[in-house]
């Protein structure tokens, strides 16, 4: 599994705050520890600064970097504000995070994937607006993934994003998410598929157990990239247990030598 | 799901006692707790009693009904101790755990189903022993199915285990478990698949961890039964979350009902 830190997110208000003072110190600390617990990207967002989304995102990718050599998800739909942040940043290839099928937000995020040489997370989302069954989903990302690689963008470096909605106002909704990762994985191997959990308890009471049983269900389905806390104990200790059961961690070695280190919530 | 309450099983040393000392109070105690947390059926177990089983199992069978109207699995591979509590069994069908493929077990506990009329554990296992791939375990069901549906016993008399082996001592073991159960549930829709859950994780540490991440994967692969332990909130909650999750939960009111109940280990 690719794990996608997503702890430095300006709607988290520590985060805010620590965006807001320059407290470089705190998003370093925030970086490094999910870095130790196992994230191999770290978001960064600064979505929550309107009027100057652009230079915040800047400011987090310089001080993420000068902390952690691990590559970042950018996440802004704002192509300014990726652009800004893309001129400075210089860990490994980075995903962009996020473009959808909507004409005028592809359009204009696109160049920076190809002039920067991203990866990137494709929401499956079109100008029609969010989409009800599996089949609008699978539609929305063949239309991504045959416009993305047409323009020579490799399918490894693309992550579909089945966008997940709540159970809550929906009761098949956790179906179709899963539906639709188990057909995106069947019709193309090469692709990574990522989410970001949370969406799927909105509303709803007990959401750490629904985000949990919805990580493995996922898993089970074909996902092999997530958006999520690393710093939570029992989903990372989830995430190891599914690995191993699905067969992706050979004599169980990374399970064990987890809970040697002690990082297991058990 | 239908959950089989595991927990009146002679391999528990409390349990043990309770039936050496004609303890019915006890039993009484586990057989109506673990009703209250859910069990449709209460399995019983005398199988530690070499000597003795079929008494000790008549006993454990009429101290069960005197405190339950619940209907029983019948723990036992000998044909006699199964007799002598079908002789005295009065709650609603039973089932009968387990049959096999191996000839001397079939044909000694298949007349039992017949004159009962009981439902039936069937495991993914003949005489040449516990099968290793998926392939195996598909046509030894695929006999045990035809044989049993043959002689009049309906499909969804039919709980198919297609025998769980623990991934510790081979990495495959829980992806042929979840594809056998993937492809049973293909094939026939309307027969039952159940399985232990502990087997998957024996020799591990983080065995709940492990147990918990399994029974979600199964239930994602079509699953519908499960012998465990219904007094393990934490399990019974990741049960529920996952009926959710799958769809099988209208409008998420039994999670709701099980959040405002007090009943979910959150």
């Amino acid at each position: 599994m690719i794990v996608i830190g997503e702890k430095i997110n300006s709607t988290i208000k520590s985060v805010k705050e620590a965006i807001e003072t320059s407290n470089f110190k705190y998003i370093q600390e925030l970086s490094v520890n999910q870095c130790e617990a196992g994230a191999d990207y770290i978001d960064v967002n600064a979505g929550m600064f309107y009027e100057d989304e652009a230079s915040k995102l800047e400011w987090l990718v310089k001080t993420v970097q000068d902390a952690t050599d691990t590559p970042m998800a950018l996440d802004s739909p704002n192509a300014k504000a990726l652009e800004k942040a893309l001129k400075v940043y210089r860990n490994g290839k980075p995903i962009i995070n996020s473009i959808t099928a909507e004409k005028e937000r592809f359009n204009s995020i696109l160049p920076l994937i190809l002039e920067y040489n991203t990866s990137v997370i494709a929401l499956c989302m079109d100008d029609n607006g969010m989409p009800e069954t599996v089949d609008e989903r699978l539609s929305i990302s063949a239309k991504l993934i045959d416009a993305l690689t047409g323009k020579g963008i490799m399918l490894e470096d693309i992550y579909i994003d089945p966008m997940v909605r709540p159970i809550g106002t929906g009761s098949q909704y956790g179906i179709i998410a899963l539906e639709t990762i188990r057909k995106l994985r069947k019709d193309y191997p090469e692709v990574h598929i990522t989410c970001g959990l949370s969406n799927i308890s909105y509303g709803l009471p007990a959401r750490k157990v629904i985000n949990q049983a919805f990580l493995i269900s996922a898993m089970n389905s074909g996902l092999d990239c997530a958006i999520l806390d690393p710093l939570d104990k029992k989903l990372m200790t989830f995430l190891y247990a599914t690995e191993a059961l699905l067969g992706k961690d050979e004599y169980c070695m990374n399970f064990l030598t987890k809970y040697r280190e002690g990082v297991l919530d058990t």
